[in-house]
């Protein structure tokens, strides 16, 4: 065999899913962590890779990882793209993914390099294998349940409410696609608990569901990075009935995401100019090794 | 929109995977089944489509569905590709799956058209899951269970013992990759039991597994298509340990086979030249419809 130079990796955001990105990228074989891009150009503690406020200091990078909030993502996107390096972003926002891929197709297109959008569990792996239960049982119905695990966004709207201190919104599955929420409160001295419950229960992000609000005294010892999909479908193939297909994690979700993320950045850089979802390219693509190995080995 | 030409399609072989794959072409709005093709060239009851003897007979076919024995897979392929007709196989002796794809890879390049080999639930959809469980965790164990359902080799070997009229060979599934055969046996008049029993047990395609042999009176009455798969995996992702993925289905059997076949023979005719696995095209490509709906509804 070829020795084969490493993927040269960069990570943009050092939040949350960047951490864990940065162990991932560490933990492959086939790549190499060139550099991390933050905002204040400020070194971590315990980080032993350059980093910088701009990804064009960095020297060559074949692919970024873009661990950032969901709504910074086209930005650092775009200006990746124009320099020629492949992105992978886990962008969230289902109802703008596909005006996201179309934006950077285009860019993507222009400057030489391939971004792979919404990659993580869901929108990601999920999303494939929704593909699969539809293509396997082309009538019938797919639920997907979540959790239970922390929801940021309903936990930013909590931490936003009047007289909170500290939230933690947790989504329950209650099966079969509906969810319920439970909104554990730490309030502001004073703050009374009555009113901020009243105020959250009529907050448009939580009157959709069936919401349970508590009070507690230290919203920090509740906190668990645990999270889980269930997801069914009961459905037809042909003129045949009840196929029953089920997918279920249980997983540390900012570890799991970043994973995928950097499974996905092995995988952009093997395909054309353009924008993908995870639908959209072969997922041998993700993995390392050669291909009659994996082939040998999967199929 | 504009009006698209339905795909036309012709299915080889016409056993139990072959009636499955009618009713799924005629249940699929986007294809129009052009023909069957049976060595016999004999026309089954209630078939209303021409079936014919050589596949040459039925005029312009886009992709062919082989529902043949794994066994005739590559000659009906590669009479298929030389004529340019797309082909789908289920394929599933593991062992040689790559070599049916180098052999199959040059004689779709050639006549211009692509084949899409072990396209099934396994391999074919598990073999899928099983990459994204690989990608999500890198590091860990993943266990398929099968069944309990029918086992078509164990099956055909049973009845291959001398003094067996009938049998059934049942796939037990014990947990993590271990699995039970459950073979009724129906005995040929004056045949002695226990000296079929322990040839049977002697036989090296049961010798492997814990076997129970049971003799029954009609083993007709016992026979079910259901089938299921139970794949789980446990592994780390990054650094972070105890991602736990599972994978559960409970189907027809070969109802959901050839649903998969009609699904690739869809992707099949996007494909540039050539034979693919399943992991090896994007799976949106199974899917009818357009790619702005797939994506807005399943990502």
């Amino acid at each position: 065999m070829n020795v084969v130079e490493k993927l040269k990796i960069a990570i943009i955001g050092y939040g949350n899913i960047g951490k864990y990105a940065v162990e991932a990228v560490k933990s492959a074989a086939d790549m190499e962590l060139v550099g991390i891009v933050r905002r204040s150009g400020e070194v971590p503690a315990g980080v032993d890779v350059p980093v910088t406020d701009d990804i064009s200091k960095l020297g060559k990078v074949d692919a970024a990882i873009l661990c950032t909030p969901t709504r910074s993502v086209e930005g650092y996107a775009l200006q990746c793209l124009k320099l020629g390096i492949s992105t992978v972003d886990s962008y969230d926002i289902h109802s703008t993914i596909y005006e996201l891929q179309m934006t950077l197709d285009i860019a993507a297109k222009a400057g030489g390099a391939a971004s792979i959008i919404s990659a993580g569990w869901d929108p990601g792996t999920d999303s494939v294998v929704r593909a699969i239960m539809l293509a396997s049982a082309p009538n019938g119905l797919t639920y997907t349940d979540f959790g239970p695990g922390m929801s940021m966004g309903h936990t930013v709207a909590a931490k936003a409410i009047n007289g909170v201190q500290n939230a933690l919104s947790m989504t329950m599955p209650m099966g079969y696609g509906v969810h319920r929420r439970d909104v554990y409160i730490e309030t502001q001295p004073g703050a009374d608990f009555e009113k901020v419950k009243a105020d959250l229960l009529a907050d448009p992000y939580f009157t959709l569901d069936e919401t349970h609000v508590y009070k507690v005294d230290d919203v920090n010892t509740l906190i668990d990075r645990g999270h889980g999909v269930n997801m069914v479908r009961r459905g037809g193939a042909g003129k045949t009935q009840n196929q029953f297909l089920q997918w279920k994690m249980s997983i540390d979700n900012p570890a799991l995401t970043s994973q995928i993320m950097v499974a996905c950045a092995r995988a952009a850089v093997k395909q054309q100019p353009g924008a993908y979802t995870m639908l959209e390219f072969p997922l041998i693509d993700m993995l390392p090794g050669c291909k009659e190995d994996l082939i040998r080995k999967l199929v």
